[in-house]
């Protein structure tokens, strides 16, 4: 379904303007007849649309009433050990998008990056505007942590450490309720140490599927896995 | 775990060549010690392997005997309507990663480009480098159909057609055995029609998660999904 932007959302008719225009109709090819979702990213609410007809300059369209957008509804923490280039962006984003409520970037021994705790301000950006193109009304927190064991110290029901020496994910993933908490590791993995840290803090170390993810398939998979059980 | 691509792959000590070394030391940080992983990309064959010293000029390792790398075991389709820029990369690696053993690029009503039939080759190539880094011993078959109905026309026991309208994935996931066939739309979504015909050849349609997926999440998330029951 095509979402698209639109302030002041209100039901009842109106003109799209020159931009939102060009999206549905080039972009997207919708024609007279189609639905789309429209959503107001400041209010946090949508509302189904409907592309009625073109007239002389524009496309009209119907909008239904408005709803609150939903919020996520389960306590869901991603610990990730600090990723090389834009690759936390896309992190940022899958999370969001797949119903993560913190994300914590932390600093592990096989990182090659240390982003200034600055970053945060950036991430949360990234996090805000794929939380409202996903229809979420809520945003993950994101913090930055400098020590493994600080930033598995969260409080979770369920906790999972992401790793190729562990138990299949469904066995732990098919009994957990409540809130929990993953930790994956950087590029290069977790060291040895790092895992037996994680055992010790009551993580459970799991694996997916049967071959090596890349650290930035992780989040998408891990919590489409999770979403299963939603 | 780090992989480290090694050509003539075979038991015993040996020395990093200096790019190899770069890799292990500089960028992963892999001391005296520590262990990583071996592949032969021509020859799908992986092995341990261990850090052991620093010489003068370069880093020592011992490798342990060959084995080979895992093929993907379950017949796994997955189809996707061409999204636009270099997504269909992205779709690629993660989907190979993932286990898929067929990917078909569809033309469908909301696409907005249009990939020539040459574009399979540089998937494939792309499929083959992501299923060496993953330790997979087989590579995804790639195709453009340019009929959506073509493209449905795939053997398998299970077929799911992705759109927000569906009942939610674990439904289907969860008796599912055997072959299984995934169909996703673009940016844009499926057209209603599209997914009426996808009903037709004995797709179910199904969802994933509470939010929107950007079409481009769909494949890390519903495999990872998958990955859950193999």
């Amino acid at each position: 379904m095509i979402r698209l932007p639109m302030d002041d959302l209100a039901a009842g008719e109106r003109q799209l303007d020159a931009e939102q225009a060009r999206y549905v109709v080039r972009v997207h090819r919708l024609r007279a007849g189609d639905t789309f979702v429209a959503f107001d990213p400041k209010r946090a609410l949508e509302a189904d649309g409907e592309v009625l007809s073109r007239d002389r300059v524009s496309w009209r369209v119907r909008i239904g009433p408005p709803r609150a957008a939903a919020a996520a509804t389960r306590s869901v923490t991603w610990i990730h050990g600090c990723p090389k280039g834009d690759k936390a962006d896309a992190i940022v984003r899958d999370a969001t998008e797949l119903g993560a409520t913190r994300i914590i970037f932390v600093h592990t021994a096989r990182i090659v990056a240390k982003p200034p705790a600055s970053r945060v301000e950036r991430w949360a950006r990234v996090a805000r505007e794929a939380a409202r193109q996903c229809g979420r009304a809520d945003a993950p927190a994101i913090a930055i942590e400098t020590k493994w064991a600080s930033a598995l110290a969260v409080d979770a029901e369920t906790r999972v450490c992401l790793d190729p020496r562990g138990v299949p994910l469904r066995d732990v993933l098919s009994r957990a309720h409540g809130s929990i908490a993953f930790a994956a590791g950087p590029e290069g993995g977790l060291t040895e140490a790092e895992v037996d840290v994680a055992e010790k803090l009551g993580f459970v170390t799991c694996k997916l599927g049967a071959f090596v993810m890349r650290t930035e398939t992780a989040p998408a998979a891990v919590l489409g896995a999770l979403a299963l059980f939603s």
